[in-house]
C-alpha cells in the first residue's frame, strides 16, 4: 500500500476511535491519550498522525461529514431514475435525522463538536464552509422544483433552504434529548416540506382526520 | 435574611460562576474546583451547596431557564395590552434567538449542557420536562389564533408548535456557529411564522399566489 494511502487509513482508524468516545461519553475531557488507548496504539504513535487535539478533531469531523454525504448520495441513488427535486430534498433531510445507528452516532459526535465549536474558530470554520454549500444545493433543488411548476417561484430561495436545514437540525436535537421519537421527527419534516411546497391544505385535512390522536398527545 | 433564602442565593451565585465558564470556554473538563475558583470560594464551601457536578449542573440549568422565561414574559408584557397569539409566539420565539448578550450567553451555556445531556439521563430529564411544556403553551396560542380566525384550524397542532421550536433552535445554532447573523435568523423566523399563518405568498411575491389556502389564512 502506498505510504500516503496508509497514512490516510491510519488517520481514519484514529478518527473512528475518537467517534466511539464521542458517541458513548462525549469529548468532555477526552485527551489524546484516551483516544490512543481506544485506538489500541501508543500516544507517540497517535502524535505521528495528529500533533494536536484540534488537528485530530478537524480531520475526524471532515471524515464523518464525508461518510454522511456518501450515505445521502446512496439514498438519492436508491430513488427513482429521475427523482423529483422534492424527493431529493426529502432524502437529504431525512438522512440528517437519527433514524438509524449510523446517523445517530454521527449526530452524537456532532453534538460533542458543537459544544467545542462555539468557542473554537478552527472547528467553527468547518460549519461555515459546509452549511452554505448544503444551503446552496437545497436552494438549487428548490429552483428546479419551481421550474417544474411544483413550487411557487418566490419560495425558491436560500432562506427557505436554510429554514429546512434549521428545522431538521432542531428536530434531530430533540430526538437526541429524548423529547420525541425519530418517527415523530420524520413526520414533522414532512409537515415542513408540505408547508413549503404549498400543499399544507392536504396535510390539514389529514391532521383533522387524525384529530383524536393530536388531542390524546397533549 | 432567612437561612433558606441565603442558601438559594449562594447557589445562584455559584450557578452564575458556572455560566461564565460555560459561556467563555465551555464545560469541557471544567471541575467543581474550577467553578469554586471562578466563584471566589473554596472547594469545600462549594460542596456545602452542591455535592456533585451533576447536582450543580441541573440547578444551574433550571436557574438559567427561569431567567430566560422571565425575560420572555417581560417581552410579552411589553407588547400591546391585548397582543394577538401570533405576537405572543413571535415574542417567545425571538427571545430564543441570540439577539442580545443575555440570550447569547444562555445559548452558549445551553450548548455546553446539550453535549453532556445526550449522554446523561439526569440532564436530559430537564429538556424532557421543559420542552413539552413550551410546546403545549405554543399549541395553545395556535388554538387561540384559530379561534380568532387568524390561523387555519388544522394548523393548531402540537406538531406545528414543535416545528416552530425546532426551527428556532436550528436557526440559533447556526448563529452561534457563525453561519449567519442574528438578524438573518430573525428574518427566517418571520418566514416560518408566515408559512404557518398562511401569508407567505403575500410576503414573498404578491397576492396572486397560494389561492384558497392564503385566503383561508387571512
Amino acid at each position: 500500500m502506498p505510504k500516503k494511502v496508509d497514512h490516510e487509513a491510519r488517520r481514519q482508524e484514529i478518527s473512528e476511535a475518537l467517534w466511539r468516545i464521542a458517541s458513548t461519553r462525549g469529548l468532555d475531557g477526552a485527551s489524546l491519550r484516551d483516544v490512543a488507548a481506544e485506538a489500541g496504539i501508543s500516544l507517540g504513535r497517535l502524535q505521528h498522525y495528529f500533533r494536536t487535539k484540534d488537528e485530530m478533531l478537524v480531520f475526524a469531523l471532515r471524515h464523518i461529514n464525508r461518510l454522511a454525504a456518501a450515505r445521502i448520495r446512496e439514498r438519492i441513488e436508491s430513488l427513482d431514475r429521475e427523482p423529483t427535486p422534492r424527493a431529493v430534498l426529502r432524502a437529504c433531510l431525512s438522512g440528517m435525522l437519527p433514524l438509524d445507528d449510523k446517523s445517530r452516532i454521527g449526530l452524537l459526535v456532532g453534538a460533542a463538536y458543537y459544544a467545542r465549536a462555539v468557542h473554537d474558530p478552527t472547528l467553527r470554520a468547518e460549519a461555515q464552509q459546509g452549511i452554505p454549500q448544503l444551503r446552496a444545493f437545497f436552494a438549487d433543488q428548490l429552483r428546479r422544483a419551481a421550474e417544474r411548476g411544483e413550487l411557487p417561484p418566490g419560495r425558491a430561495t436560500e432562506d427557505e433552504a436554510m429554514l429546512l436545514i434549521s428545522a431538521v437540525d432542531g428536530l434531530a436535537t430533540y430526538v437526541l434529548l429524548g423529547v420525541h421519537e425519530p418517527q415523530d421527527a420524520l413526520r414533522m419534516l414532512d409537515l415542513q416540506l408540505a408547508h413549503l411546497f404549498g400543499d399544507a391544505g392536504e396535510e390539514r385535512e389529514g391532521a383533522e382526520r387524525a384529530g383524536g390522536r393530536q388531542g390524546a398527545g397533549r
